[in-house]
């Protein structure tokens, strides 16, 4: 199989995490989001909606979402609860954090990180209130919890650890049941952490992107 | 079972309409967000995120996230391809629905309906040409099929239904096989739609709601 995959990008960061604990090979194909690479009509037929990662499988559609690979992928592993009750609160979580930690925290860090918000603009003072509220929410629920879900660390924990786990860098304080989780997750087996740095083409005006215009 | 719900809300609109389909009957408790009713600890307790639809089922933990309950209530049923490919298609939309539907159609409609914004600003139209841009990519896809994945109906549908079929309050045209689409699922056995306009409580100051400061 193939990942078209964006090394910066958080959302691609938690699919080759997965990959690498269920030691799957795959071929990595490098997307330039901010080179134009997802403006290409090639890149629309893979994904029309634009976005990475996009995972590809001889004789199958090519498949987009982050979170709908990682639950592909983790289908019939220990990483995705067989039992009907712990497997929607993996569902459960999966669909937070596209509707609640993308926009408050991965939203606030991009555009501070490349320099289209200013940390005292009023849109990053909302960002940032938004940010508050899922740490203190995953504050409460992880305290006197192991992992996001009672039957033991999952595609859930995988997901969230993407972009929860540099929230500091858009300004956040990590709350301590945060922080003991963020250190379970790095000790499971397999870990690996290689989610890249924006480089200086995701600067506005340095690239052409989605995101611009 | 029973199902926090609030009658405005396409959210909760789409588990009605899973629910009606399957014929399983279930206890409606209605939630006034605008009235307060997802500020109180006990509701808190159901979903830290303040959010509806919840879903809650004796002996297991209540279920938040209107896609997370399709996925657990299809489970098993036609509307959920079993086959991983068509399976992983299914979660695509979904996730597609959260982070892209959402934000632009819901997300405007709403602030448009309940005097939030104004069609002429910059926030309205920013939303407006990112809900442009979901149709036409929902355009595209639906010409030549008749349902977003290829099994057939799905929750896929219910999901991208829920706020699709009301992009016109948002100041959005639906293109030709959008349109046609949206008639195929209402004609579906079992359709209904009971969504609700937003009363007038749901106006900026007007009530008390994870809207408000």
């Amino acid at each position: 199989m193939r990942l078209y995959d964006y090394s910066a990008s958080g959302n691609c960061y938690k699919v080759r995490l997965l990959l690498a604990q269920l030691g799957l090979p795959y071929e990595r194909v490098s997307v330039d989001i901010f080179g134009g690479d997802t403006l290409t009509d090639e890149f629309g037929r893979l994904n029309p909606a634009r976005s990475t990662p996009v995972l590809v499988r001889e004789g199958d559609s090519p498949l987009a979402e982050s979170n709908a690979i990682l639950l592909h992928l983790a289908e019939g592993t220990e990483l995705l609860p067989a039992e009907p009750a712990r497997r929607a609160q993996a569902y459960r979580w999966l669909f937070f954090e596209q509707a609640d930690v993308i926009p408050a925290i991965a939203g606030l860090r991009f555009r501070l990180l490349t320099g289209r918000l200013e940390p005292d603009d009023p849109r990053a003072r909302s960002r940032r209130a938004a940010g508050e509220q899922v740490l203190a929410l995953l504050d409460e629920h992880l305290a006197g919890r192991e992992f996001l879900v009672d039957a033991g660390y999952s595609v859930a924990d995988i997901s969230l650890y993407g972009y929860v786990h540099v929230a500091g860098d858009a300004g956040l304080a990590l709350p301590p049941a945060v922080r003991a989780w963020i250190e379970r997750v790095e000790a499971r087996p397999g870990f690996m952490n290689d989610l890249e740095p924006y480089p200086a083409n995701a600067r506005p005006g340095a690239g052409r992107s989605i995101y611009d215009g």
